[in-house]
């Protein structure tokens, strides 16, 4: 089958490997899209993310959707050409996290497309069957690759205890971002106010359903007065998320889902005095049937996020639309 | 002030009554629309309900909404002319249930239109500013008193852990049933089935946004295989509660909403090998500011339950409506 | 190796059966001691459990101990010669109710001592490494068994909320019951309360922690005005369940961990106008590092359990110990 | 009565002032012991604290114990005579916060020794019978006294939901990480290491429960290898915050107790890898019953931190007592 495999920074090629046999409770999901998410972005740029180093060649893409072609031994909950979305990684099942629903913190989980571990930017990927999941005719390929980066958001908000009156402030109106305003509107936000320096994304957003929007090129975050119960970040910039945290409302709580590298001075005095509870997310557990049944029935539009389609030989190009194009939100790989 | 006085079973006068004044911390509010509730209708026609006993003159409604024309003294919050939705209560505020935030368990609580505290079937009457909550202009005066039977959602929602993939069952269709199926739609249920023995409320659900619906009179709720996340009991009905419970799936919860004075022989090895949580609920706590807010961003219709409008002099009619109708949902009350 | 097996009801037999080869993640374990508990004297008494019903030739125990003496390919968390405390069932591991954390609830379970699965009262039983628990040397090799109903314990305290200041009432001082009222202790309980018609018993249990007692066969639970946050049902006595759910304080829960096969007519307004939230519980999850903790720190006291040992051509009498004394709590096979 | 004031940096005063009266809903409590906290050291020190600064005259103080001796209008749940804890603040019952059960989030809130509220280095204070908890025989008056860190510590542990089996570090062995050790080992949890610079306190410590401890002067926090789940941060040091977080445990918490003012770089990409939940604390809600139920049954010895004892024109005396001497933990004024 064919591959697209990074074989150094900004060094994507082509290359034929076997097809993956599947394992006992595997199933073998012929690729139909994969969503290009930030992270493999910065692979390709950097070579690196935090502490995952590429030191070997590898194959980007985690946001992927399919067919099943193939059935391993034991295999019983999916059967022959059922479309599924893939969640995409292995924990061990066992270990005490596993066990304790939180397999997202498993500390043997083995996740596409971060080193040395390969994604999906290939014709055929073997996944136990647990996390290849059936979805309805009613989701698109395309939708249904973007489960992963929907998955994201259903994280951030059950993190965040979005209930039906909250008020959010999204810092950060990427992909994750827009995933995230339209979760805390199907959780019943009373208030989705979005916040971000791209103009183009702000509009999309309110298309998506936020109900105001901050543009910080003329206003910073934190002089807007807003008061959010629920903060869910997805901007990753240090300083936007200070500015955010510090208008968090009494009682609130704060998610972390953009990747911030870079440490943070933070008014922990503020933190206490407002009693606001700062939580970290990683990935997600347990999300793909609630992704599946918001996506499906309409409440969260997942297509409107996609802005351009590429075959697997133009990884490339998808890889570096969103430097290209500033309108660029989400590229899906066909392979 | 002309007030509705039930003076004996099925017995309704007009009296005059002087205006109240407005205590430290309350404001005076004209009465603009009153609700009419199923337990209003049961003290009128059998002169008690539960434990509660008519045993003097009782002015009925616990629906109100109006405008605060009078300022007790201390009042801050709230200023003169505000329309407003009546939280139709008096917790004593410093008990440990009300520290707790469970005021609706206070055991000093004053309660409109339950023996002996009068309601608001009157053209006046003084509240704590506290539970004079302001609405927005996008809210009517119907709905504006509907937020009382839209907490009851709120809280039965609340209870159950109505969250975003939910699969729910509204047993019952009745007013609260019928704000039930538009609360879980608006926390993010995937399904939200309905199940009653009216045909034109299951319409009406169905145009509320229910996903499936449950002739009882052609299909018993234990016979269709659904097995909801969350059981919503808004019937009241024993064995049409026995029969829902059966269904509730490994881990779910069931919230009891609808008044069931009866006893009811519940298969308790069946709660427990599927770990059920049966959840009783009373009034509500802390819901206003999330009835309002879902109401006035047009995610729940509470107009679209009006089914009749009468005057104070008429509120006989109101409470009979439903006697005479299959269709009457909701009567109104306009002094 | 040697088993007992019940053949019928009352007729129990010593077998030799082969020694069990431990598959990939598994350990081959050598019992050297499994509580008898209450379902093993019904299923030698009657046959059957509730729906579960002995059609072939079971062996009992699922209260096991012992060293590990195999590893099975791919074991790597436990090593041989480790003295260990058996989980004993083994779930799915993937399927929706597992990844969730909750594998009591997985549709595939496999539990010991169930019809048709064989449970330990043998020389050797094979375990998923991971239900395989080591144990210090502070636990003897009875508490090391006895972990097994101390996390029904674990997971009623749990499931009921236990915390610091509670008060709760223990329905019932079995076995189950002296361990749930130590929990309740251990977890900061202001208050515990037992109740029984069995005075040596409460007596234990006031040896055991207890702050109070009930002795019912003077005084019926609902009549002693006893108002607990938290009610650990653990009699199983519909009647008694009845009784002790009357008295649950505004706002609590009560916990059913006794098996009560029959239906009890509860009543349902009762529980509403306190909010009582009642809630089902069906074996454990992820109790063990808890239990071990909870009694390797001394805090829970298993041994004093024990009032008896028997051989593996014993285990008849063991399991009728208790119907010829009244004194007896807890039997332990030794094979 | 005598009031002890605080009239500038290191100025302390004895006055005259009438005896307060106490209003609706009030009592009048005779003060039998006073509690020195460090917040009243640093108010006498610098004349601030955070964002509070001393602009007039102030009365230090509160922890305070008493004997009821005076009743307000509409008293009903406290009697003459008893002995009282006293809860050291008024919120204003009815707004958001304060109906939500978090009064101590009241924007209204009076807390004691706040600028420009007084506190209770006197001889009588008026508070809301509510917030004047009897305390039984078993209590001493520096206990009753007492009950105000004990809260702290309650708060604490319940905001990190420190349960059996949890292991936790308390960072910081002064008075409130000394009760949080003792309200840490009272919910159950299996480890309890407290961390602190000083040998005296780590000792005490250990007497009063903690598992183990660590001489940061020694090995400093983060290289021990200690992995809690839960974090009790009592230092309010912000390199002792910054080191301790680093080793909470995946999916742990984070309970800030100690005031740290100042900002402090955050590592937030590894509170995001492991998904640890910081939590900002203030002051406590609802925490006396608990507090009383655990320091009555014996669990906690508030008595046992208690290390000197001054009469109220030795106040001064008592304020200083730490800075004299490195073996004071808790001073007690006795009016």
């Amino acid at each position: 089958m064919r591959v697209a495999v990074l074989r150094g920074i900004g060094e994507m090629v082509l290359e034929e490997r076997p097809v993956p046999r599947p394992g006992p409770g595997e199933v073998l999901v012929r690729i139909t899209a994969v969503g290009m998410c930030g992270s493999d972005v910065h692979y390709y740029e950097h070579g690196r993310l935090g502490d995952f180093v590429v030191e070997q060649p590898l194959v980007l893409g985690h946001e992927p959707a399919g067919e099943v072609v193939g059935l391993g031994s034991g295999v019983t909950r999916v059967g022959l050409g059922r479309r599924v979305s893939i969640e995409p990684g292995r924990p061990c099942f066992t270990c005490t996290q596993c066990l304790a629903g939180r397999h997202n913190l498993c500390p043997d989980m083995r996740f596409f497309a971060t080193p040395p571990v390969d994604g999906a930017l290939c014709e055929y990927v073997a996944v136990h069957e647990a996390f290849a999941h059936p979805v309805p005719d009613a989701l698109s390929d395309d939708a249904a690759a973007l489960l992963e980066p929907l998955s994201v958001g259903v994280w951030a908000a059950r993190k965040g205890g979005v209930a039906p009156g909250s008020r959010v402030l999204v810092n950060g109106a990427g992909p994750i971002g827009l995933v995230a305003v339209q979760v805390a509107i199907a959780c019943g936000a009373a208030e989705v106010v979005v916040a971000d320096v791209n103009p183009v994304r702000l509009v999309l957003a309110g298309r998506l359903g936020a109900t105001g929007s901050i543009d910080v090129t003329a206003t910073p975050v934190g002089q807007t007065g807003y008061q959010p119960d629920v903060l869910l970040e997805c901007s990753g910039n240090p300083q936007a998320t200070r500015a955010a945290l510090g208008g968090v409302a009494p009682g609130g709580r704060a998610v972390l889902v953009g990747s911030g590298s870079d440490d943070i001075p933070l008014p922990l005095s503020a933190l206490q005095r407002r009693e606001i509870e700062l939580v970290g997310t990683f990935r997600y557990a347990n999300t793909w049937p609630t992704a599946i049944a918001l996506a499906s029935s309409g409440r969260i539009d997942l297509d409107a996020l996609v802005t351009g389609h590429f075959g697997l030989d133009d990884a490339e190009l998808a890889l570096t639309a969103a430097a290209r194009d500033a309108g660029a939100v989400k590229a899906v790989v066909r392979p």
